[in-house]
């Protein structure tokens, strides 16, 4: 890994569901490896862009904050280098995302190609929420809140990473001033995880992932379960290792690199029976997930403890982005907030 | 007037230039009948609303706000009362409007009359900023943020409030009980004053108002410059009566309403010359502008004062936008922000 030294990292999750494997080898590790490697990473749980096509169920993500900060901390993702942040709490974002509006036009909103594939993807036509047109620039205000200069995306995300820096343009042309930093994107060279039933992509709502905090048998069923070959019917068959989930698992979770590759050549060859290869996945998933359900079942039995450190970490986002806001603010030519709060604690405001 | 003694109600500027004789006719007289009539009257400094088509010139907007306050004080509007709200200082609007933009369609807000209609006048054709088209999702968190029941408005600002209707019935329908009540319009029955050039409305930007801080000699140079009849042209001819500026004004202005109209009646049939109606509305205008014009001087001399009033107003509505904010959130299944503030004072956040 690149050197990072500098930067300040912006990511996160929509918590909708627990995270599973998926999450783990797309975005998590890489995270893992960023921890010690940058100057702060914040992981925001992003709960106000996930209600954006969750209005008709908004306990499903309240619910699922806790259980994706267990998720982090059980693969490791440590809360003093890289905080968590519950975006609903910090209401500076919502402050930038409207002042952030006026720099954008609804053309350029509709041109996004991320917005214009979601639209599409969703079926939402031109009865999209307005909420959803403006949500590049919601995203926009997460990552110059924390001034961010390294955002891990996939791809598909690169066009944000480009709207978000046309707007940091805009407010330092009106501040006169560099405000606001160039954000980078950090792109993903993991391929996507595919589902153990063999599609695309694991996903929680396809009922096809393994969660972090599977447990050991639900583990091997879903081994069991796996898509592999279907013409591969006998053990002295030759396989296709392209497009069996077992192998893409193995390929992204054995660490043994070199004997994976033997093991696919053989199965290629003829005479390795998909039991042998899923008994080693299994070895292997088994050997990843038990030390992280085991540090997931010690802090779940502390909930307490995993909302203080949601607080703590949304706290220094906060102050992070109302150093932001101020700036901002002033760009604009509006007072700050800042000096409100020693003239009184709590509503104090002054212009 | 009816009695409004149950209402909360909502006025503002846009704090774009100091306030003129239209200000006072078409809005400021209601306000001062209104702030002995109703609960409470939020006066609303609209500044963020003003930027959202000034971004090129935000000092503008932020040197007209002491204006503004100074023209409500000169005529007569108690901040005990009627409140001085900055909206740029309520950041609760903010987060009130990111939540109800999930709330609202694209095509819903194309279809706002209004919004439709300033965007032809102001020839934007798609290239709106985004903020221009939620512009009425803004108004909606104004208007809702303060509990507003009754919102003075000139009828093509109607469409707006049954924008924020639809939004409270929707925010009431995911909170499961009243927590947003209906807003009522208070149609303006004045008709609008014209320019002292005799186009169809005063106002700054056309150089044709009077400002309530004009100085007697400005007031009496923008009389004498009125528009009245170009056809009457001596004093003995007949003159038009509609469409002159001068009567318009005495018809607004003047106390003494029978008397006006018999000097229109005498105007019309001949024998009455423009100076002589001029002379009369200089006068009343002098004694209407004199008093206002010392108020506003006095004020004037002692900024920190206003400030404060500005200050008291916006935190006072911070309090109630706060409690608003509170119960929209839980409506979203979010946390109230309000627990945070025992725990820490300044970033303070639970969930």
């Amino acid at each position: 890994m690149d050197d990072y030294s500098n930067d300040i990292v912006l990511t996160g999750d929509r918590p909708t569901g627990p995270l599973h494997l998926g999450h783990y080898a797309g975005s998590l590790v890489n995270r893992l490896a960023l921890q010690g490697n940058c100057r702060r990473q914040f992981i925001l749980l992003a709960d106000l862009q996930a209600l954006t096509d969750n209005v008709g169920d908004p306990g499903r993500v309240a619910r699922n904050v806790l259980e994706v900060a267990l998720d982090y901390l059980a693969v490791g993702l440590d809360p003093a280098r890289s905080p968590f942040v519950l975006q609903s709490g910090v209401s500076e974002l919502a402050e930038l995302t409207v002042h952030y509006l006026n720099l954008v036009t609804v053309a350029r909103l509709e041109r996004n190609p991320t917005v214009k594939a979601e639209i599409q993807q969703r079926g939402f036509a031109r009865d999209i929420p307005a909420g959803f047109l403006c949500y590049p620039v919601s995203q926009a205000a997460d990552i110059t809140a924390f001034k961010a200069t390294l955002v891990p995306v996939g791809d598909d995300q690169l066009p944000m990473i480009e709207q978000t820096n046309e707007i940091a343009m805009r407010i330092n042309r009106l501040g006169g001033r560099d405000i606001l930093p160039e954000a980078k994107a950090l792109l993903s060279t993991t391929p996507r995880l595919p589902g153990i039933d063999g599609k695309a992509k694991a996903s929680k709502s396809l009922d096809n992932a393994i969660s972090l905090s599977a447990s050991a048998d639900e583990v091997t069923r879903a081994v069991q379960m796996m898509f592999t070959d279907p013409a591969h019917l006998r053990v002295s068959d030759p396989g296709q290792t392209d497009g069996n989930v077992v192998f893409a698992y193995l390929e992204a979770f054995d660490p043994d690199r070199a004997s994976v590759a033997e093991l696919a050549a053989h199965y290629r060859r003829g005479g390795l029976g998909d039991s042998v290869v899923k008994k080693r996945l299994n070895d292997v998933l088994q050997a990843l997930l038990q030390p992280i359900r085991e540090r997931r079942e010690r802090y779940a039995r502390d909930p307490a403890q995993v909302r203080r450190f949601v607080s703590e970490g949304t706290m220094l986002a906060r102050e992070a982005a109302a150093r932001t806001l101020d700036e901002v603010r002033r760009a604009f030519g509006l007072r700050s907030h800042e000096r409100q709060v020693d003239v009184r604690q709590r509503f104090a405001v002054t212009w």
